[in-house]
């Protein structure tokens, strides 16, 4: 993936835009004195970014102490299929947050995790029963205030050289898209209990990758 | 994501299998004390992993004079729908692989970058010309071998507890997939040149997502 300075951004929308669409966010932290990341899911509540994990969790416990973190979001978007190799490249957004999370305060974490779940299945929340105090409090939530970010956009048609355009290589651009499968029931399910809104609206998103 | 320690897994196949299919990493260093995560293509060459990118690339610079990596690989493969938001969650592979990358030999980098662009489009590599000696050396390709990694594996059915598969809520899993769209020719693509084999292969796979 070519990272070249006239990729970046500065638009908060555009930022906001992909951190409302892709959910799956790589953390990176530091611990001692190496690298890790963790893939996890993410939410963007306001001007705020929210993950979850298990109270039993090193990773989450570290960053909810206030360890510096990295947080990347990605979406591939397209391949681009250029006349030679090195042309070829993707359509890609990338953010990359830095800062430090902290404990979503007991009194907004019910909150806190509706949004969560309604980010990665809209319409869940309200669906399901609430949450058990023994569940709250195994779980830790976590914001990170969206300060300090970058983002950087590509999506543009092959830039080959001259040379290349008149040869007979073929060049375009690939779209690239994940979707929704057709929704399988558990195998304890009873009878009688049909496919809920939130998970029919989930396999009914467009697919343009489909004929 | 939840991250339990039954669903760590130690079969190299598997490993290698994750790697062969997803070309995306998210490459973990640590700059001035700081975490920092960078997206990336990646392709599996044997025992070692490559990655590729310009030699104008601060992070590319730093990887490459050997800075300590975590590198993660993941594959969201589909959404748990428990009956409650606590047993919710997704299936997935997640690999962390953990070393230093160092520069591939200049006689052996045509051959490095043949196999990430057969990664990432398979058959492509000998529909274009060869690489100028000019694009080579604008190119860093640096190699990791596989040794120090972990993988995690969550494939299972909602696992709600007696009185919620009792209650009123659906459970089950929605697959989630990663499919190539319809081919879009580049605006200066010459008449006459048709979409090549590699490209028709692409778009050709299985898409198990459409109705």
């Amino acid at each position: 993936m070519t990272r070249l300075p006239e990729k970046g951004r500065s638009d908060l929308a555009e930022l906001h835009a992909l951190l409302d669409e892709v959910h799956l966010a790589h953390i990176g932290l530091v611990t001692d004195d190496s690298p890790f990341v963790v893939p996890t899911g993410i939410a963007r509540d306001g001007d705020q970014v929210l993950v979850h994990g298990s109270t039993g969790s090193r990773w989450m416990r570290s960053v909810a102490a206030g360890t510096k973190v990295c947080v990347a979001v990605t979406s591939l978007d397209a391949v681009v299929v250029a006349r030679s190799a090195f042309e070829s490249s993707f359509h890609y957004r990338s953010a990359v947050l830095f800062g430090r999370f902290s404990p979503v305060p007991d009194a907004e974490k019910e909150g806190a995790l509706d949004l969560l779940v309604e980010a990665l299945v809209p319409g869940r929340a309200r669906e399901v029963r609430r949450s058990t105090a023994r569940e709250l409090a195994a779980t830790l939530v976590l914001s990170m205030p969206i300060e300090q970010w970058s983002l950087r956009v590509s999506q543009d048609w092959p830039d080959d050289e001259e040379a290349d355009v008149e040869g007979p290589a073929w060049a375009g651009v690939v779209p690239v898209a994940t979707r929704y499968g057709v929704p399988q029931p558990a195998p304890d399910l009873r009878d009688g209990i049909v496919v809920p809104a939130s998970v029919r609206a989930l396999s009914a998103q467009p697919r343009p990758t489909c004929p």
